[in-house]
């Protein structure tokens, strides 16, 4: 690949002479001397480099090669380049071997896109043939891979939790319906034959819909997350974690809101609060570290400039850990102090956003655990305090990206987590099997969740590239995200 | 963990003398010595072998610690056991740190639960503290793993396909329906405020289902396969793969077909149907060879104990490589020989099960790849062979399996894609964006597809466990697959 010669800490300089084979997609292409060569700029997604291709007339129809778009491959011997010139190795071509030529309505052009056009329906499926999707891509599939790197190396064992799944109740947001009645009714309409008379929907009659119709034979979703589930493996298997799709379906106006999102979200036995704080922090440590060793080329690509260094910092700064009490005081001291902010500062509000970013940006400068939330405010499954009215639940807030992981140390204790789901108005039914983890061996656990599309966020594009993964979106809009 | 002590060559023996702590979950428990000392197995889920620990009753209330399914967090020190016996290293316990009592309706025996047992829905949460369960899931981690590793180490790019896709025309199945509109009907129904007064079902006049109204503003499934949209990756940064999950909304009577599982699925630039083979054939070998490293134990546990030397003859020998039409002669023959199949031998048919088994376990006694296949029978994508009757897939078959892998060269020529798609009487416009990779700098690339689920199934207990995961179940029992 390309990335194998120009990756090289002297640029391939010590591959001249040397024959080779390259496959790529040509980004800019010209003919010089009166058409009797040509320079060709090659990319094959492996880096952001293009590799110089140089093009003898003689070789090759330089008209089909120089068009923006053509694949090709070709053979040839790698060359220095003339001395003094600031250039990488470049290739002088032997032999085509393949020409994929270009229709002239090919919408890429040469020159670097707007992320409106990136967005744009038609051209999603060329899009990772841009210098910025092809990063991303390149970024997030090293970030995946130092996710199962992390764990595998911490033993961890990989779940995979299920997507469609009967309960309703996770309390996490709004759940998409998962359903074969809709498809059914339509065949009906049309008076396919072989379908069952009687799909659950439509009701004409104005009957309530009948779920013992549908593929499951009850109501079924898509996940928002495989927590409760995980936690079952956890309490078994010991330290388990899960990456998988998580779906909200919730219409939102920002962008840090998507319909389909994938979750990293690992357990952890005998860890309290503490613990998972160390492992949340281990672990974005970690992502921050494998970015700068491997994708510091791809990142510099970003719009945001500051942002190898900000990594640096995230990967070495130990961070600050407060309690939510203490950082609403922060936050009350501001107010005093003439900071304005939209929403009003109390005891017993969600941080917003504006006061998570005054926490990291300005308080502390660098990421900040908030931790021991009021019990109102977080879910029924996080630990009780001593004081009865905060719960051991804790977020990671990171400069510039906000809310990165969201954990908790989980309420083993059975009479305590019942208590909970009844005084929050739950039916304690649906969570019986939940409640068996703390009737049968209960053992102390935490674990957290960290949304993946917000963590390649880590790299410096945030700002701009967030709008990339809006909810409003179909999923093939995030075909390459 | 217990893995870390029992998994070392001397069964721990040189451990002898340290102390340690464990926390795990007790398999079985005996009071002895007139309830002057007590046994307890203790299992944590690092490994299947249980760690023997040996209580004292002036130290802890024996009573609430031998009760199976009891969780225990203890310190003590490792000693080696009375010589001459063929005991493993135990624990002396010195101090019990925590006690998870259990309540006396826990419904997992000591002995070794049935199958059917295991898929009783009232166990299913439970069921991750089964040995086999438990095997189950360190082999799936470490099938995942390797996936990873061995894409990893060959450059490809890990893409997460999307989950929710408004193209029906995938072909490869019944897709089930994402929707937020059933939901929207029932607050209709219950008269909750604040929902859009008119969602698009149940439509009580009749009219057709209004999609607009939906979440996406269209029609949204299920992804039955991430292929069409790994190659426009491809297309673009060269070799990638995804594994996520995948869905089809089938009733099956056979336990080979699950309404949801995860798939792996490369796609390779620059590849024709040899080198595809040739890449399956590596990524099964190298799964198979890392099961044989890291989980003969666990494996050992399974019913069929012919599995690890099929692993093994599955990791060392050369795949046979027939065409689909030598294979139909292979059956053709045998039938004159006067072997019985049930589906009816003839050039032109999809092989049926039965024949794949006499191909692998009989004929060739090894994993057979099966390629160049009638068109007839196989999806537009796949490219069309110089004879014009078959086209360049390959399925690769393993004894006892069936088939693991199914994969092609993809139709890279622009006028010959057009024409399949409209001979095999399918609209163009869904398909336009996929043209385009035909139209834009068009490549040679292949790719395959292998069901997770199925590839597990290379461990010993084929033909049993894939009873644990028929199509009809809802997700919830395939918590822990």
């Amino acid at each position: 690949s390309i990335s194998n010669i120009l990756s090289r800490p002297d640029g391939g300089a010590g591959l001249a002479g040397q024959r080779i084979r390259v496959l790529g997609w040509v980004k800019t292409g010209r003919e010089q001397g009166k058409g009797t060569f040509a320079f060709l700029e090659v990319n094959d997604g492996s880096c952001p480099a293009n590799l110089q291709v140089i093009v003898d007339s003689a070789m090759a129809n330089l008209g089909s090669l120089v068009a923006t778009g053509a694949s090709v491959k070709v053979e040839g011997l790698l060359v220095a380049p003339p001395v003094g010139k600031k250039q990488r190795i470049e290739l002088r071509l032997e032999k085509v071997l393949h020409v994929g030529p270009v229709d002239p309505a090919y919408p890429i052009p040469k020159t670097q896109l707007s992320l409106e056009v990136l967005r744009d329906h038609n051209h999603i499926h060329l899009r990772p043939r841009t210098n910025m999707i092809s990063a991303i891509i390149r970024i997030r599939d090293a970030l995946a891979f130092a996710t199962h790197s992390f764990f595998h190396e911490n033993e961890f064992r990989l779940i995979h939790t299920p997507i469609i799944t009967t309960s309703d109740c996770e309390g996490a947001g709004e759940m998409f319906r998962v359903t074969t009645m809709v498809g059914e009714a339509e065949k009906l309409e049309k008076g396919e034959v072989g379908v069952a008379a009687k799909p659950g929907i439509p009701q004409k009659d104005g009957k309530k819909i009948d779920y013992a119709a549908d593929f499951f034979g009850r109501q079924a979703f898509l996940t928002v997350s495989g927590q409760l589930q995980l936690e079952t493996c956890a309490c078994a298997v010991g330290d388990v974690y899960t990456f998988g799709p998580s779906f909200r379906a919730e219409h939102s106006h920002t962008s840090r809101h998507l319909a389909e999102f994938w979750m990293v979200e690992p357990e952890i036995v005998d860890a309290d609060i503490q613990d998972v704080m160390n492992w949340a922090e281990a672990y974005v440590k970690y992502m921050s570290q494998w970015l700068i060793d491997k994708c510091c080329d791809d990142m510099e690509l970003m719009a945001d400039k500051g942002c190898i260094d900000r990594l640096r910092m995230v990967a070495s700064t130990p961070f600050e850990r407060i309690s939510y009490t203490e950082a609403v005081k922060i936050l009350e001291e501001a107010v005093k102090g003439g900071k304005k902010f939209d929403n009003k500062v109390e005891w017993g509000i969600d941080l917003a956003s504006e006061h998570e970013r005054f926490l990291t940006e300005n308080e502390f400068q660098k990421p900040v655990i908030v931790y021991n939330y009021p019990k109102g405010i977080k879910a029924f499954y996080m630990r009780l305090n001593d004081d009865s009215k905060t719960v051991a639940a804790m977020d990671v807030l990171v400069p510039k990206v906000g809310e990165l992981i969201g954990g908790s140390q989980r309420e083993e204790r059975y009479e305590v987590i019942k208590e909970r789901i009844l005084e929050m108005g739950l039916p304690l039914k649906p969570y019986e099997w939940y409640l068996d983890l703390r009737r049968f061996g209960t053992v102390k656990h935490s674990g957290f969740g960290l949304g993946f599309e917000q963590c390649c966020c880590l790299r410096p594009a945030l700002t701009t590239l967030e709008t990339l993964f809006p909810s409003q979106d179909t999923q093939e809009e995030q075909i390459c995200n």
